[in-house]
């Protein structure tokens, strides 16, 4: 495993607080998964859009800084495609789409076990600094 | 204060969690805030954008769902406009841009105690049922 | 009217060629217009999405190069709130969201006559030279 | 080539008149080009964003029009990646992301000659007539 995306995800206390962890994380392509819990239900008694985002913006945020750069976000777009239950296991692959030397953009598909898009998450970073 | 919108907020165990609190509620527009702490950072020691969008989100559902509709959020863009410390506090407001009979749009500003913009976000609710 | 806003738009044979003229020009708003013709039809019959975004980005470019800044758009987002019909005069309005040293957020209502939100746009800039 | 995409753009003067054509169209991509012009450029001498969008949206109203709904845009995202100038060859690439019974969304690449990312495009429809 990637010893630079273990180490920020461990120090991702947000991320950490939700459960959020580690399948796999290459160059290219940076999956984590989640696991629906009664915590993140909204007032309709659904999943919230909010651990919904925050599941794509771990995988973003690991994709974008996993070169070694300091990339924050600047501009997220999300889409919610189908409804999630709780208990359901979410996985969210993150891939990049541009990176140049300021702006970089990825894009994050959030899937169901069934394999169905739950959501569809495109972020762009800013970089700081570069390596 | 609006009763349904306290009842909405106070079965919301995500937004709850948070610590998220109502400010204001009138039919044209929602007010909640919270407070950022340790447990809102990420792993370059910011604030976490999922817990950005979390707050925003929570204003843009309660507005979209105070007629007692159920609204579900199909899309959601949340622009990043400043920095945020731990232990400073945030308002989010939203306000209705549209609404029709099956999709209404929403307006968010994220702001923090300095006046500053700290995120702008929009959502797209899908309203399911009509009273 | 501001004549840095008259020329910029006078040179800009994109929205020129789709009839679009300033309405109003300050330093926190920007309004131009468009009469909505059969060239700017789709194959629905409806009017084109592409010249609905195209007139709320004019706004939101004159806007964030009205101060003299080289203004670069990076990131859009377009929410198409109503039907618009050939014939139609549509406004659009940009105003300033934030604006820091190297990127700026504008907010754009596309409205039609009635009244009625057409569109609901924001845009993003990456300034790269500040005067 | 299929019949229905090559009626459909046919029929659209606004993308006609902008000079796209479409490449290929099969049931779960649609292709379409452009020639960058003069008559694309904005005040600032770049390729302006809304034909950028324009060719976007094309490719994005094609796919989610394709096996014969009548399906309408409701909200589009695109992030601006690389330069493009005048003369440039241009395709957009469009693919279902998701489709349900009333919602669906696209992503589209806009693709420069030399195979930079120019363009990245996320369009949700809604669908108002099932065949």
């Amino acid at each position: 495993m990637n010893e630079r995306a273990v180490a920020l995800l461990t120090s991702d206390r947000y991320a950490t607080n939700l459960g959020i962890r580690l399948v796999e994380a290459a160059s290219d392509r940076v999956t984590v998964a989640m696991t629906v819990t009664d915590e993140m239900t909204n007032f309709l008694g659904g999943f919230h859009g909010g651990a919904l985002f925050s599941l794509a913006d771990c995988a973003f945020s690991l994709a974008s800084n996993l070169a070694g750069d300091r990339a924050v976000a600047i501009d997220t777009h999300l889409v919610l495609n189908a409804a999630v239950e709780v208990g359901e296991e979410l996985t969210a692959v993150a891939e990049e789409v541009s990176r140049g030397r300021t702006l970089g953009t990825y894009r994050v598909l959030v899937n169901r076990a069934d394999g169905r898009v739950a959501g569809h998450f495109t972020g762009t970073v800013y970089i700081i600094s570069n390596v």
